[in-house]
């Protein structure tokens, strides 16, 4: 276990200048280890850490680093140094890396790269932004299916040692053209003598190269792989994708989710490093549109000024009220999304969650109504703020959150699964949204009742 | 490939009758594909297709399927298939069949068992409902220091075919403690002849059976594994995790983590399946809390209700500016919350974020005044309903959004910063929850920014 890492102890290490000891230290420590105290030093003590990796290790270690300490190393190493962690690191990674610079500084780095890594990169880099192809790395085994096992075994151990994983052989043609994936155990639980073709069974799940990363995601998660092969479009097997990678594109969805939830445009990069004018006008987009969705209320009002000016009581809850109609609605369009997203909700299912919304939206507004109304009670008992009438601005404020909230909650459900309908996005029907929604009708709704209510003593 | 399935051409087998043809298409699926098709058929036809599965696969397709659809299956075959799939499936997904049912039904199920299973059943369910040992299988595949790899290979032929993977394999000594872990690529790229312990490098990542899964999860992330070792508190091997079944955990934390930001407290069981009271009991607590806090709104208002009735026009912008102070702190909250849940910020960032947030606030907040404004001159131009002193009224609603969409921008970005430093889940700082605090300050803003504006002319 080597979880526990103590900051003070590498710097302490650094300040006293005793390379020896601390090149022994972190030598022993694993690249994820590495990576994460690594990040967290000054860029000298980097540099200093860096240095001291044997090269494997540095390369391995490099790869856990942030794109920003990533760029910081290389540009204080020799390029020597920048040219032995670039040809080891694992193309993946390595693509990731060159696709975020510039076209001057990827160039300068791709120099840097012995011939063949170079074409390799070179090759990775023509993939789309978006695709598969991005993902992947071209260090796999692949055998041929009239192979012994014992063949196969000799073969992975010249041959394997740059492969990603050894966990999955790959099985292809005379034209590289894939043909069955065999996981490792089957290959170490048949006798030595079988040969490829009878472990075969030419099922196999694959990628293609041009598919979109969130495909991988969806397939990994299917079918339980922890690596999947990728093939062009002539079923050439090109690479394989390695289930680390496509957890990363996974927690990006899972962000670009969560930002939609929270009525905002997805951010292409994290918080820190994403322009803030980029960032202001991502955000400025969503909250123009929901602005000029609220300015109905403001007509809304208009229509109930005569109402308002006779009994300001009215507007004392306005607030109180549509806030209301917004959080059951938030919260309703909530729990639908995330379990569209999930599968746990299918679009024949509308019925089902109409009918228990109804019922969970009529027993939520009837606690709100029932503690509005015991509040305008309370305070009436020692105030005259709401006036002789306050038994009926208290009915009028009951009613109206029963309302409200039943349709805040109707709304909130049916508005994802409408979206999914359409073959749009659930999750445009973010909490803002909805919320937006429902102010405007929570408005009609609450002026409605209280003509109702109080017609002929206040209004 | 088999990513693509015709479900209407299931049926159509179901219906013909002709099981022969229906045996031969079944057997050759994944058993992901199968459990996709299978949760979609009626219990009969559900019935029909799993019998005709051969026990191997019928036990995968099986760990597959949802618990309803498990449980549906297990109540309509007899009890001698029931016992077959039981004690094929795998130790883990069995274990989380188990924990889900009565004690009865469990025990029910547990007799099925033969005496090796069921004591292995017995032996997890011990576990904590939210520990690691939940989740792991104690089928995996452990070998000694001292061994050759000739003798690795044998044995691993000969003891390994109950493993639910081979990607591993674990070095423990004679009191069967883990002492190190090899992964099959270091074994394969080895001579026959070496030793166990050459390779060797003592570096290992475990996980105890008494964590929590979360921490499975971080572990998994941090260290890019498919399969983790488990010890006991002796630091025994007592099991495997993968990360399939990680994966699993990692999901269900999203799903809380989002339930969170939509303002409720998080479900434990899918939207479906939770009972509707226990559903409305989860959405009624924050409810009731945001309601309480909302009420303040009316008391603000109460204050201001002198100004509100000589100028009823500052009523009709009441819930355009406080909702746009709202969707801002959401907006802002979103993106801080889910930065510090991945790592990007840091509680250290703060005096960045602020600056950041309130050049953001600032632009925002001026843009909707401008908005806002332009809005007020137009209606103004074709209708009185904003009376003379129109240019007024819209400078102070213009003024009040700026300070409102800046209050709200910074709130809504500090307040899960000030959460984590406590120490609390930033999390709780929920949109719904950042609305509502905004809600009652912003009426403050508008409020005060009224009087200085329209004092003499309408105040």
């Amino acid at each position: 276990m080597l979880g526990k890492l103590v900051l003070p102890e590498i710097r302490e290490l650094i300040e006293l200048g005793d390379d020896d000891t601390l090149r022994d230290v972190v030598n022993r420590w694993h690249p994820a280890d590495l990576g994460h105290v690594v990040s967290q030093l000054s860029p000298a003590e980097q540099l200093r850490v860096m240095r001291l990796l044997e090269s494997r290790l540095a390369a391995e270690t490099f790869e856990y680093l942030d794109l920003e300490t990533q760029l910081a190393v290389l540009g204080s190493i020799s390029e020597q140094e920048s040219a032995t962690i670039l040809n080891a690191m694992a193309p993946d990674d390595r693509t990731a890396l060159l696709a975020e610079l510039s076209p001057e500084q990827s160039e300068r780095l791709l120099a840097l790269l012995n011939p063949d890594q170079r074409e390799i990169a070179r090759r990775l880099l023509t993939y789309g932004e978006d695709s598969v192809g991005r993902l992947m790395t071209p260090d796999f085994v692949s055998v041929r299916k009239e192979w012994t096992l014992r063949h196969v075994l000799d073969h992975v151990r010249a041959h394997g040692r740059d492969s990603e994983t050894l966990n999955v052989i790959y099985v292809v043609n005379g034209n590289n053209r894939l043909i069955d994936d065999l996981r490792i155990r089957e290959i170490l639980l048949a006798p030595l003598h079988a040969v490829v073709s009878d472990l075969c069974d030419h099922r196999f799940v694959s990628l293609n190269a041009t598919d979109d990363k969130k495909e991988a995601v969806k397939v990994f998660r299917q079918y339980d792989r922890t690596v999947l092969p990728v093939i062009d479009s002539h079923g050439r097997l090109v690479g394989i994708v390695t289930l680390d990678d496509v957890l990363d594109v996974a927690e990006e969805e899972a962000t670009r989710e969560i930002q939609k939830f929270g009525g905002l445009e997805a951010l292409d990069e994290p918080y820190m490093s994403t322009p803030l004018l980029e960032m202001i006008r991502k955000r400025a987009t969503w909250l123009v549109i929901l602005f000029v969705g609220e300015m109905l209320t403001a007509t809304a009002m208009g229509y109930f000024q005569h109402e308002i000016s006779r009994a300001v009581v009215l507007a004392l809850f306005v607030p109180l009220i549509i806030s209301s109609g917004g959080n059951s609605g938030s919260q309703a369009a909530t729990l639908i999304i995330r379990a569209l997203a999930l599968g746990e909700v299918k679009l024949r299912d509308w019925w089902r969650v109409m009918r228990r919304e109804v019922f969970s939206g009529l027993l939520l507004g009837l606690i709100l109504g029932t503690i509005g109304f015991l509040r305008i009670a309370l305070w009436s008992a020692f105030s005259s703020l709401y006036g002789e009438h306050w038994m009926l601005v208290g009915l009028t404020v009951s009613c109206s959150l029963l309302g409200i909230v039943l349709w805040g909650t109707i709304t909130g459900s049916m508005l994802p699964i409408i979206l999914k309908w359409l073959g749009m996005d659930p999750a445009t029907s973010s909490a803002p949204f909805v919320a937006t929604l429902v102010d405007v009708t929570g408005l009609i709704i609450y002026f409605s009742v209280a003509l109702v209510i109080l017609h002929g003593t206040l209004l």
